[in-house]
């Protein structure tokens, strides 16, 4: 059972409701030191997401990308535990743990331009929690439905508290015609507790199709009636920044141009998993990290 | 069979091509009168289509609006023979022959914006080949696979030569993330010859879902490496015209926003249809008018 309060509770209920966020934002004072300034973090604390056009070179991101496409696109990979195929095609929808994975992004995750701008907004050490590619093929790539990631964390994972941020790099440009990443400014501040119950091992349908956890349409048009939708576009290298419990999500992309994105997923060092709160057994290692938590405190100076 | 020659052949071989179009764009002479100006058709002429914003008030539209989604909320609507539902659930997806079954609709299809820019751009009398509705509701609606329209009305319906035009009518707002129209510019000037046979009444599952008669990806690739993607947003009354061998497609909606727009297929009274090129019976006159195009010939000043 989980040690601390659950004060966030969802899936219990058959009616959806919200719960005001009881945890700040951001978490760094003004000293703390880092690369976003006062206005960029004043931004992500009132909207919940910071984008940054072009944070990376196109040449550093062309060998991320040619490197990540090479490697999806190797047979070892689609039979791998970490790997989510498209609903209804076997086109790699997702890999998983790729800072573990492959040298390449185990660098990116440690590259100060990111991990210096998690520490200075989750206050002080983070370790990485989740990654991931999302691939989002061309022609055949499907939706994302709209989703706080910190909903899963902490009903399946035990996350206890909104101390996390994922980090959207984009290896391919990213147009508003390929699916791009749709966030709901503001969303952030208050919590979806869903309805329904988790299944166990729900994480093997839910990476590819999401039916727990999952918003209610009245609760969504509530929170786009009072923040509308932003959707960030911009070339390959461009950043996007979002709080852990900002809704977000995606459409299909039936155009020709794919959208490659690695996701990382910092975590504060003060916010360690505790047992999931539904009273299931933990997910994988490989989707919510726990076992290697520890050993893996990332040190922007290492 | 047919009467002519088939100079559009498509589903015949087990290979893709491309062939040139070799019928005009633009019919009508510079004295042939209507609403549109030299530079709209000429760039109609060149890129295979012309977005006008607010071609309609407002108030013109909401009217329009209200009166579409009451009737298609309806429950004898739901299981009439022209009624489209989305793959995967029973929400309404698209309604057809909308401008015989509802009054208003029948008024909005000879409304000389649009009539007679019809008629301008394809030179003189017209008629309804198809119309319809499609409602692409929020949080559900599913994307439009690429086509080019000519080529099902080509090889389903008898559609002898590259004479037809849709114009989609907004009624609610376009926004670049609710699944808007995407066309690829100037794909009009080359016609995609697609592989596979055509199955006995095959428009009972396309028009939820297509399976023949869709463009394989290297032709988009080469069409969209060629002319990009357009996909012109704007208010409800925002109206897009575009050729019948334009090929265009739209992505799913996870969005609040439903995506509400009515299409008007004008025929020019030169091109009506042959027995179909494929050789099948006729699809019915609710999807490709036959039986009463010659009466409802579109006058523009009836």
């Amino acid at each position: 059972m989980p040690v601390l309060e659950d004060v966030y509770p969802s899936r219990r209920g058959d009616h959806p409701e919200f719960i005001d966020r009881i945890d700040p934002v951001v978490y760094g004072t003004p000293d703390t030191p880092g690369p976003l300034t006062s206005a960029q973090l004043a931004s992500y604390a009132e909207n919940g997401f910071l984008a940054i056009p072009s944070l990376f070179d196109p040449q550093e991101i062309e060998q991320l990308d040619s490197e990540i496409l090479a490697w999806t696109g190797s047979p070892e990979i689609q039979g791998m535990e970490g790997t989510i195929v498209e609903p209804g095609s076997h086109a790699v929808r997702s890999v998983f743990q790729v800072h573990q994975r492959h040298p390449l992004f185990g660098r990116l995750a440690r590259d100060l331009r990111l991990l210096d701008a998690a520490r200075q907004i989750l206050g002080g050490g983070v370790y990485m929690h989740q990654s991931r590619v999302n691939l989002k093929p061309g022609f055949s790539g499907k939706e994302f439905y709209w989703h706080s990631d910190f909903e899963t964390w902490h009903v399946e994972d035990g996350m206890p508290r909104m101390r996390a941020l994922s980090v959207s790099l984009a290896l391919t440009e990213n147009y508003p015609f390929n699916g791009p990443l749709m966030l709901i400014p503001r969303s952030h501040h208050r919590y979806v507790s869903c309805v329904g119950q988790t299944p166990a091992d729900h994480y093997k349908q839910s990476l590819r199709k999401q039916e727990y956890g999952v918003p209610d349409p009245e609760s969504l048009r509530a929170l786009t009636d009072r923040g509308g939708i932003a959707a960030p576009v911009g070339p390959a290298g461009t950043a996007v920044f979002f709080d852990c419990n900002t809704m977000h999500g995606s459409n299909s992309n039936i155009t020709p141009y794919p959208r490659r994105n690695v996701f990382f997923v910092y975590n504060s060092v003060e916010n360690r998993l505790q047992e999931p709160f539904c009273g299931l057994a933990p997910r994988p290692e490989h989707i919510a990290s726990r076992v290697l938590a520890e050993a893996l405190e990332f040190r922007p100076h290492a």
